[in-house]
């Protein structure tokens, strides 16, 4: 089977990529990031994702994205800010975060397609044959019901792409390092309508940015709250959410 | 006086690119990384390059490259090739490395550029007033005198510049992120001459893959060791370097 890397959030969008990925038939290598997140449930919940996809390998690599600061999601200084709407581009934004996140999915990718396997140099083409290239990642990015993030748009995946063709042996090889969006242009309820189908349980995700401090309930007012509830209930789809309120 | 990023590695392409970036005016911001090598010795020579810049500040980013492994430099386990030429692409090569480096570099100018500042979203355009974005990235990638890494070459930075620009906020409010490569068409031996004009001590970098492990004393062997030292001959300047052999 064929490999590809799925980006984990914990949240219900990487879910549904990692669901897409899984029935398209590739053998799935779930990447998640420990990034100085205010809060570890969405680790917690994409642990769990990971193990209901039966995923071939799960890591978690921890990235400092903290001590750059910049964002009320890593910062702890700037305040998570409640009631949507406002804004082009909210605080809520973590810098650069989905272009460091690809960035090691193509890492691991080059890894994964045998760039590790000898200490003699590689010759771009002859490799293949050994090992095969690992060339497909998934990231779980929406431009429809999303809070307006400049590296959740369709241009910067498509700059992305190109930019990986350029960086990486198996692009220089010609082999196609493909960055798949299997969600871009679906609606939130779209994305849950996928996951029910196939019976997933959307209970194990976790989307709050603020969640309550002890059991991780979701606040029910942040941003990513309000588009949730809002998916569910356009989905006509009982949300299993806790909600603080 | 406007501020740039400079990737610091320790060796004597980013010590020189450092240079380029304050002769043409910027307040030098050095990013490191500590991401698994083999050897410390690089980034105390980039410690003391950063010194000697007289930088705005310092950063060493702890980034976790050796867990996904693919390397002679970040792995015990693949040796490190003695004695120049052979394949196209070497294993001496760190997957998707500058790819990496640049997109921290990239978080890190936002959040210079102050996308820290407050607990409310930013409207592209109407915040610059306010702090002044950080556009400047300068990386010392070379395809003269080099290892034949994909991620040193024009074509890479062009279409890294490019994601940029469509990733972050700076560049989605239209201000032009820039990737500088100062060094990309200069043979190893001009790079040495435009340190030695500007009276820059090469003493202090620190360029070989395997250095003697108590003094870090180059091995004077490898492929950086060797690129280092055809470059001080052609330049016609005394090596500074020690070398066992």
């Amino acid at each position: 089977m064929k490999k590809a890397i799925v980006l984990l959030s914990g949240g219900l969008d990487s879910a549904t990529c990692g669901l897409v990925a899984r029935n398209m038939g590739f053998d799935v290598y779930a990447l998640s990031f420990s990034y100085g997140q205010r809060n570890a449930f969405e680790l917690l919940a994409a642990q769990k994702v990971a193990k209901c996809l039966g995923v071939a390998e799960s890591r978690i690599i921890d990235i400092d994205l903290a001590s750059l600061g910049g964002s009320a999601l890593t910062s702890s200084r700037i305040r998570v800010p409640k009631g949507g709407g406002g804004a082009c581009v909210p605080v809520t934004y973590v810098p650069a975060r989905n272009a460091i996140f690809l960035t090691y999915a193509l890492a691991w990718a080059e890894v994964l397609g045998g760039v590790r396997s000898g200490d003699i140099g590689f010759v771009p083409g002859e490799h293949e044959e050994k090992t095969g290239f690992c060339t497909d990642i998934f990231i779980g990015v929406n431009c429809v019901d999303y809070s307006g993030y400049p590296d959740c748009r369709p241009e910067f995946i498509a700059a992305f792409q190109k930019m990986a063709n350029l960086a990486t042996v198996a692009g220089v090889g010609g082999h196609g390092i493909k960055i798949h969006t299997p969600l871009m242009f679906l609606s939130k309820a779209d994305i849950i309508k996928i996951g029910i189908k196939a019976g997933f349980d959307y209970g194990i995700t976790h989307s709050c940015y603020d969640p309550e401090p002890q059991e991780g309930i979701a606040c029910g007012a942040c941003d990513s709250c309000l588009i949730r509830k809002k998916g569910f209930r356009e989905a006509d789809v009982v949300d299993p959410t806790k909600y603080v309120r």
